[in-house]
């Protein structure tokens, strides 16, 4: 039988399981990739286990995200990861070159294999012919130490683009158009492959921007054949002899069928403050901007900041717009740099930034209070611009220098210039020398520990009778952005659960780390639709759970939170009934009896209501293997369990 | 009677007073510099002082200290600024144009002319035969509005520079070479002039990088001549029609002498936590180094970014080691990116960060816990990096390079490498077209103020009689990074007056706040030597006068900081016996009746020891224009007695 490319992708990585979408599967894992935010948490977890050296193909830590280093935090992270990385057996990337996907793709990636990272955008990789998922840092260590990746088989979603892409509209247009129909939930439980002629114009880096955003759908994972256009990426990066073609079988068929005519797309944009909130450009053109932002691994292209270049050459951006380059990698910065398109840029007013993640997620560049900013990353969450009341809109590059050479938000169509001609270059700086490779024989070093570096808190089991009030009750949509912001104040925390734990649902409700504090006990929260979208993080696990919260009760869940959760040891439950989300009040006190033997495959679980002393039911969708790692109140304490060799 | 060069350029500015070394005299101004961590300040007591538009020939509002933009406070303070431009007629240099110093001196320098700037490194532009000197930002505000600066005449102190500086040894090292000479107190009340034939192989930014630190020599000024260098510099920058020779007359004398042989010079190094701490580089050669940082406005020139390029080419720096680029200007920028040097820099493993003063004010680049950073910026003292216990080393761009490539600190004649030969380009893009000019036709502009943004406290005159206890007992050379500390988490609330004086003296004394708040009244604070060196920033008088601090008592002063406390109403008295230093203790009760009474020109002044009954007395050089500001309560309150037209 025909398979297409995602079956193709999962069938020779399969330990368990079957290509059977909704049942459990366990992955074998090839390559890892760790940035610093998350990646002190795993090493912290890697040491924690006793487990010994890295196991896996390659397994990288890249350090693009915590790059302000307003005091001694940031730099003591990445001493202390480095030094993970020599004990351990991993690549380290120093701070400076560059965002994580990108790099690593550059760098590492393989049409073929799998790869687990512990950010969110690490799909992006499935541009170039992988299967490349998001987790939660503990699963990334378990993978680094060989363990499988267990996660629900997703249905497979074929999405055929059709004709070729106007002038001024490129990848970002396509994938706003994606979230456009389908919404912040439209991709949960299912890996999106794009496939037909389409693809022909796309060069890998296009394709990374929309394998990228597929975790704004919510989508496992977005795959791309590797193709023509995957061999000239590779022989750019000086790797052509790791290209392997891999696509779809003749005649092979998608459990869900889309198409999309490219010639037929406009410029978009998706308006404050959420991925899917999209419209054509057109529609909110006019409005003055405070910002114009070009970079981060939505648009890592070396055409996404050539194009920009070219469109700005000779002339000079509006005076009130502060115009913001964020160099992708140590290669771009230097390419661009040679080609002289950096000093067009500079040449008309952009401010360059150190390269990485910068004012993507809130290090730096917040806009001004009640300003517009336009930013060509990939999310707009309330709050994530590192301003509170912050009015962000995403777009691509295109829309963004046009809107920043007039002041006010513009379509690029209406600059009345011609569309920049780009062709990316035959070959590119190495940027492997750059980076730490594992060291061949393992030598004894010391992890080097600043004071801001804590032990990960230990954790109970589940107790006989799980009981407590509602601590919090949130809406649709939550993102781990809400239930523990980033930002310049509180990424430096990262490695510090009991402080970083203090800014838990803060965006929320400012009272919520006084109350849990207060209650010093154990809680339930509630949630609506899609509880957890959004980063990876798995602090927005951990620090509720060392707050008391044991469960939490949403009308669903987004895949890589609702994992984390069960990490670390707390229930993720489903509403049965709508109403009785609407019925639950903060404060309300209630009781599961006996959750371990209640959470048998399936079976909904009875929940007291102690004000009026009635009962309610709600489902779950959990796996043998995660009640069971739900029982022991986490992963660490369950491999601990199931691996007594493991030196803990 | 031939003069010196210093006489020179005062005579022509003199508005009342003589030559006469320790006279009071009053400057006209014919230029001002404002940065963006103190002229949102400036622009504040500008607009509570009702005063209309700037009467210079040039002011100019430069952005480059808070760039972080953490939240939306530096943002804000962005657009209050140049809204403030655009009402008061001033230029805007954006974010990203560059540090102040040698963005003023390629955009405006022009040979004899007075320069006031509400930075202490305004001095930089004596390289180019202007007088320049720093001063209190309410003094600024006052020169913009056309009003002579009051100062006391500094003795001329002539260095001539004989020889040629060998390889390896540059700029730099002939300012530490005077630090070592003459220690951070050694300029105080003095300009110093260098001539001679060792200038020849100096060009004008050679000499910023001496006139910059002359403020670590505690100088009211540094001058150099107008010579063939200054001319070059002005040419390469399009604005040779600008220049005018300027020299001290043949046989001129000076009121002190000094000599240095720059052949007898090797690489230098201020070790922590001071500048003036020097030694060779080779008594400390060896000590490992987590970072090795180039840029600041202490070494701003193109050669100092240049000379590091070609001596990292083909060659990786030490993989411990973060070796950190900070552009000085936009236009620098663009010139070593188009050269290759940008390539060269990042091929070696360079961190490129944004242009402006970054790390050297402690916003962002903080070293890692206990770790040594070497650095070429003007200032060492303690926690000033952002990293509390730091252990900051000042040096030459060839020693933080040859030191990045070791991994440890490294005499670069040890390097066994050819000393990299570098020209200055005969001309460089000309950066004035992205400065915002002041706008011909006064217009109406509503000056655009975030929620952060503060109106300046009222404060009383002086009481009939001072009394309150010793708040705060300071040592020797405390310098104003110690009364109110910058960095990433403090500059931002420069705009905030309340909010900002939480952090007055907590370098010192963690409780200070606290007890000021409950104290709730007025009160006096003990320094030693040299008391308030180091920045300009004029927060360093109003918080503490803000917390109640009526006067400060030390063994001596820095000028600026004297006079910023007058400025605010804060009385600067001086040891007579240092016995009286030894005596007092925190939290002694002091008494002055009629302190304006007892402010005659020159007269001790009594004070009663609360708990001895006992009296003392103190000295003070207050001039009579000094003395009535402070009796008014200070100079916002003097200025509108005077002025009392000026629509406050």
């Amino acid at each position: 039988m025909p398979k297409n490319l995602a079956q193709k992708l999962i069938e020779p990585h399969l330990e368990s399981g079957t290509l059977e979408p909704g049942s459990p599967i366990e992955l074998k894992i090839d390559q890892t990739l760790t940035q610093d935010a998350t990646g002190t948490m795993v090493m912290l977890e890697f040491e924690a286990l006793g487990l010994p050296r890295v196991k896996t193909e390659v397994s990288a830590q890249y350090v693009d995200h915590n790059l302000l280093q307003t005091d001694f935090k940031n730099a003591d992270d990445h001493l202390f990861l480095q030094s993970a990385c020599r004990k351990f057996g991993a690549w380290y990337s120093r701070p400076g070159n560059g965002v994580s996907h990108p790099v690593h793709m550059s760098c590492f990636g393989v049409p073929g294999k799998t790869l687990l990272g512990s950010d969110s955008h690490t799909c992006a990789a499935g541009s170039m012919g992988m299967l490349a998922i998001g987790a939660g840092g503990l699963q990334v260590a378990l993978a680094m130490a060989g363990m499988p990746f267990s996660v629900t088989m997703p249905k497979i979603m074929g999405v055929k683009l059709e004709g070729e892409l106007p002038p001024w509209v490129s990848a970002k247009d396509i994938i706003l158009e994606m979230l456009r129909r389908h919404s912040v939930k439209g991709g949960v439980n299912k890996i999106i492959e794009y496939y037909g002629p389409g693809l022909k114009n796309l060069t890998a880096m296009d394709r990374h921007v929309i394998a990228n955003m597929g975790q704004e759908l919510g989508a496992t994972s977005s795959v791309f054949p590797a193709d023509e256009a995957v061999r000239a990426f590779l022989r750019q990066q000086q790797r052509e002899e790791d290209f392997v073609e891999l696509k779809a079988d003749e005649g092979a068929t998608y459990d869900e069928e889309e198409t999309i005519d490219l010639s037929s797309l406009e410029p978009l944009i998706a308006c404050p403050s959420s991925p899917d909130n999209v419209v054509p450009v057109s529609e909110v053109a006019g409005k003055p901007i405070y910002q114009s932002y070009i970079g981060s691994s939505a648009n890592p292209g070396l055409r996404d900041f050539v194009i920009p270049a070219r469109m700005v050459e000779g002339k000079h951006v509006d005076e009130s717009v502060s115009f913001d380059i964020n160099p992708t990698s140590r290669q771009l910065l230097e390419e661009i740099s040679r080609t002289g398109d950096l000093a067009r840029l500079l040449e008309a007013g952009a401010r360059l930034h150190q390269t990485g993640c910068g004012g993507c997620i809130g290090m730096g560049q917040a806009p001004a209070s009640g300003q517009i900013s336009l930013r060509t990353v990939p999310r707009n969450f309330p709050g994530r611009s590192g301003t509170k009341e912050d009015q962000v809109y995403l777009c691509s590059p295109e829309t963004a220098t046009a809107s920043a050479l007039r002041g006010e938000i513009t379509d690029p169509r209406d600059m009345d210039m011609d569309y920049p001609q780009f062709s990316e270059p035959d070959e590119l700086p190495d940027m492997r020398p750059l980076l730490q490779p594992p060291q061949e024989i393992p030598v004894e070093v010391e992890l080097v520990k600043g004071p801001n570096i804590q032990p990960l808190p230990d954790f109970d089991p589940l107790p006989e009778t799980l009981k407590g009030p509602i601590s919090l009750k949130a809406g649709d949509n939550v993102s781990t952005d809400e239930i523990l912001p980033a930002g310049a104040e509180i990424l430096p925390l990262r490695s510090n659960i009991p402080e970083i734990s203090r800014y838990t649902f803060s965006r929320i409700d400012e009272q919520f780390y006084d109350r849990a504090m207060e209650l010093d006990g154990d809680s339930f929260v509630i949630g609506g639709e899609n509880y957890g979208q959004g980063s990876s993080r798995e602090h927005a696990a951990i620090t509720p759970r060392y707050l008391g919260v044991r469960c939490v009760i949403a009308k669903s869940m987004a895949r890589i939170h609702r994992r984390n959760l069960i990490n670390f040891g707390v229930l993720p439950l489903l509403f049965d009934k709508p109403e009785d989300y609407d019925r639950l009040e903060q404060d309300a006190e209630l009781e599961i009896d006996n959750p371990a033997d209640q959470l048998k495959d399936g079976e909904p679980v009875t929940i007291k209501d102690g004000k009026s002393g009635k009962t309610f039911t709600v489902i779950h969708d959990l796996s043998a293997e995660e009640i069971d790692t739900l029982r022991e109140g986490g992963l660490i304490n369950k491999t601990r369990k199931d691996h007594p060799d493991i030196d803990a």
